[in-house]
């Protein structure tokens, strides 16, 4: 075949055409280990030798590429996570330790045909979101040296950016897995937490953190994903994916958009700018803006840097920060040491806190399917950085600090290029965000969003309007999620007796209409509490007035299981022909009643009996 | 009538009777009133007067005794939960405040009919298992006034075992609302955590407390869970229901029992003697007993007074203790303060250590569905206790710390009266514990446990044989149970085009039955999937073979929003007189279809077309 090696995306989809056209997988992987040899970003911290990379390639000797989804897929992985017989260093060469084997999730990988290339550079210990905080060199931006790269998993995202490996694996707390994705043109996936084993990982702060994934495109994330989301017993946080409910990357969607004085660019005009045209694409998509209030989610952040959770950063590397506290990159220690001065009792106070902050937040998610944030409001170069470190970062953390405390997925999406200022070419990013589990629509959405907009993969020269879209493999789920509309007629009016089995279930009013023309209208005999029925009827019908509620749908069930004979809930046909679920009344329940079909309203009936 | 009012038990079956039988609620709530003031046991630290519980009696005024749950039961509640207008000391006086209204919990009580009597007497800020620790006196045991009532819900138990009132309202952290029942000869209801409000509740360790039931019979505790189990918006520890999965209670069962070597009855013969028999009892109710390995229990048991989780107790009550030290019972202070010595990082890492510890102790239930455990191991004289009064409460703890850390619920059950020893005629009882949501099937089978003895209920006279068994279901059980029956009689039916609707669901087939004979039955024209339609009539109806399915209470919403008109879910009566939720067809809907009622089948109906 005539494959220029040189010029081969290693997206997966080039990488499956190029695998399916012959070309054998040794020939790949030294491609790869060429560009990545050429490392002058400090993103990897280890490149693994001919000799260490053999036993993957082995394992794949005499396989079809097809039998496997990750066949000969070079990937890095982020020195906090174990492969066999490398040092893992956390970014602390006096912590290195040789592990005897890899990762539970890194094991999925390689299982899956994947072939680990190198351990990536990070902010020590994963604490920080820029990429400077390492003895093994500042990382360096993929697309300007002089940029910080982001972090905490920042030579993760800049081997993926420059091409030299497909995907790699970092680890989020506060953002570590998205603000290098925005800062280097790439998707990152920050999964439900709990959904990628942390066996074999150092943790941060362990209750928080996850693995994530950087790819190129979001179908390369999915992909990587559905390999490596596999429960492991061994790690007590390992949570079984849950049903994501209604997949709203298919249909009119509502996005959260923070309110203006939420906002913060950190005087980075070309950032404003490239939100604001994200904002406009979102909505060419399909989607409703709906403006949300952040406070909430930003008091939950402060929480993570300013309370106690810093104290789990010091239950991770407690024993190695008091023995070799030198050992220690300067911001790093302090952050961690900061951990000690937290009492148990601001562990607990603070838990309740967040408990009563989640569930203010978590309302957000009846009035939108997913919020869109910036990943970070700005960029710094890395001279800038390294000399007001502690709060430069903190800036980088704005958007992305509440997500993992409040247990919500998001995936970092490429926005554009920074059109003017002192960042001028650098790309810019957002993130797409929505409760734990939703990870599937969240990155089908984020694929429409990056292919709505005319750019190239990572630092690279590939056009992603030349790769396949995502698949739309996802199984089809029922509707369990979401809201269900129901039309009421009767004593569930609002501010009549039985409303408050609506209201304490979480409905709102969406409106007054009329049914369709064809109902009769009954007043019941007998019950405790006075109820019209309204029986469809091939003549002598009206329109009666109702109301239209929405309520969660896991709170459906149980109210229809309330309802007594002879009402029930089927379909009630609006006066605009559209059908809702709607009170019904069988027909022998209507005997002994009172035909008050010609008032139209259960309300006109009340008011001439007062 | 002829009714002894001193004789009238306050079980719930007895109360129903006295009232259906015409007799007053304001002579039964005197009665209770008249019991309540004999409180030689300190069991009361408030008893309402005429005028305070005027208000709940107006409630009732005119008010159909059959159509209110608890109509008229009187009941007690400890002194860390609100009442309105009435002082919560929470045991200390110095700490009283009057609230404006009755916690959540106690208003959905008193909306169901329940008259509160009084508050209980307490261990201080519920800290103790013993009930000695109140400044109001120690709470004496029901059956013998020199011996401990247990605690820390003393005169929860106490009072309802002298038959003064029905139930009471206990709180449970680590055993509170069990190891008073085992003392006082009643059933104990641990909830699962956050089934019950904890708005207007002190709070002990807010992430394990719960609020528990203490009642003379099983089946009176489910009826007041069933009211009771509302899910609150302003806790945030609030949990919905979940299925509960298989009721073991209805058939053969598997039951785990400590090794020997686990067991601990501090030198009670009489207690192990107990044990023994109770383990046989529980073999000859159809149960399978397994040895269990307690020792990952036990370790979680000792997090709770040994570990970190005690600094909850000192955020709880921190400003106050710190103000006015001395207002704090000498043992109770200690425990307190040593809350405030526990650091984060010690939180977080015994956090995890608690998470190992549950994996571990969780793998039990695969091998079990029931654990039974005593309650506690012995009894104590208030003297002896109030000489040791920290290693001897800690023993009462052994079997009850654990369960509240490892979100399990529990149900104590009456076991016998020891045979000799110095508490020779005490009561003692057992505990049954399953995962959090297995409420139901673990008071079904403490009622087999407790009707498989012949026993009075608490210190009173009356025979448990005497009262109606548990009600095999529950209306309106879907708050408690997770889950909803639904009958179907067509397409819905197991092996049809549409069953997997349910099955999808997680819906599992109860059982077939024949719906009441007064149901015409049509095969619907019309429509992509055949289907039948059933619509009650007064005449020409028929019984129709339908199957009965139980679903996720939340998943139930979404099937119904999927049903197309004419068909909805109403309430569908079977053979037995029940009402179950089903399917049901509008009357218009069956114009143009075929009368099928003489089938009495929609198999048969298929069968004839093939």
């Amino acid at each position: 075949m005539s494959l220029n090696l040189q010029d081969l995306s290693f997206d997966f989809a080039s990488l499956r055409a190029a695998y399916a056209a012959g070309t054998p997988v040794r020939t790949v992987i030294a491609e790869a280990m060429r560009r990545c040899a050429s490392d002058a970003h400090h993103a990897f911290i280890h490149r693994l030798t001919d000799a260490q990379i053999e036993p993957y390639l082995a394992l794949l000797d005499g396989v079809d590429p097809a039998s496997l989804p990750l066949y000969g897929v070079p990937f890095a992985i982020k020195d906090n996570i174990d492969l066999a017989h490398i040092p893992t260093t956390a970014g602390c060469p006096e912590y290195a330790y040789t592990p005897g084997e890899s990762a539970f999730l890194v094991q999925q990988l390689i299982a899956a045909g994947a072939v680990p290339l190198g351990k990536a550079n990070l902010d020590q210990f994963a604490t920080g979101l820029n990429g400077t905080r390492s003895p093994y060199g500042a990382c360096r931006n993929a697309f300007n040296p002089d940029f910080v790269s982001g972090g905490s998993s920042s030579g993760s995202a800049v081997s993926v950016a420059k091409g030299w490996v497909s995907f790699s694996l970092g680890t989020d707390t506060a953002g570590s897995g998205r603000v290098p994705a925005s800062f280097n043109n790439l998707i990152g996936l920050k999964p439900s937490l709990g959904l990628l084993s942390a066996t074999g990982v150092v943790p941060a702060c362990r209750s928080v953190d996850t693995v994530s994934i950087f790819a190129l495109t979001a179908a390369d994330a999915q992909a990587v994903l559905a390999v490596s989301a596999v429960p492991d017993e061994a790690d007590v946080f390992s949570r079984a994916a849950k049903p994501f409910g209604v997949d709203f990357s298919s249909g009119p969607f509502r996005f959260g958009v923070p309110r203006a004085q939420d906002l913060a660019f950190f005087g980075n005009a070309a950032a404003a700018a490239l939100f604001s045209e994200s904002v406009e694409r979102m909505k060419a998509l399909g989607g409703t803006a709906v403006e949300v209030n952040l406070s909430p989610f930003l008091e939950a952040a402060r929480l993570l840097y300013e309370g106690p959770w810093v104290a789990e950063r010091y239950v991770a590397i407690k024993n190695f920060i008091e023995t070799q506290p030198d050992a220690v990159f300067p911001p790093v220690r302090t952050i961690v040491q900061g951990g000690k001065a937290w009492t148990a009792a601001d562990a607990f106070a603070a838990s309740y806190r967040l408990k009563a902050l989640k569930r203010v937040c978590d309302a957000v998610w009846n009035e939108i399917d997913c919020m869109l944030t910036p990943t970070a409001g700005t960029i710094y170069r890395i001279a800038d950085m390294q000399a007001d470190p502690i709060r430069l970062n903190s800036n980088l953390g704005y958007y992305t600090n509440f997500m993992n405390l409040l247990d919500y997925a998001a995936v970092a999406a490429p926005a554009g290029f920074q059109a003017e200022g002192d960042a001028k070419g650098l790309p810019w990013g957002v993130t797409l965000a929505a409760p734990a589990f939703k990870d599937l629509p969240l990155l089908r959405l984020a694929d429409h969003f990056h292919r709505a907009q005319v750019l190239s993969l990572g630092a690279t020269a590939t056009k992603l309007a030349d790769i396949p879209s995502i698949a739309a493999d996802l199984p089809n789920r029922s509707n369990i999620a979401g809201t269900i509309k129901v039309a009421v007629c009767g004593a569930h009016l609002s501010g009549l007796p039985l409303n408050w089995q609506l209201t304490q279930r979480g409905a709102r009013l969406l409106g007054m209409h009329k049914s369709a023309p064809e109902y009769k209208f009954y007043a019941l005999a007998g019950g405790t509490v006075q109820r019209p029925g309204m029986v469809r009827a091939a003549e002598g019908g009206a329109a009666i007035h109702m109301e239209v509620w929405e309520l969660p749908a896991e709170h459906f069930g149980s109210f229809v299981d309330g309802i007594p004979a002879p009402l029930g809930i089927g379909k009630v046909r609006l006066a605009d022909g559209s059908w809702v679920s709607g009170f019904v009344c069988e027909a022998i329940g209507v005997e002994g009643g009172t035909d008050i079909t010609q008032l139209g309203s259960w309300r006109e009936w009340l008011a001439q009996q007062a």
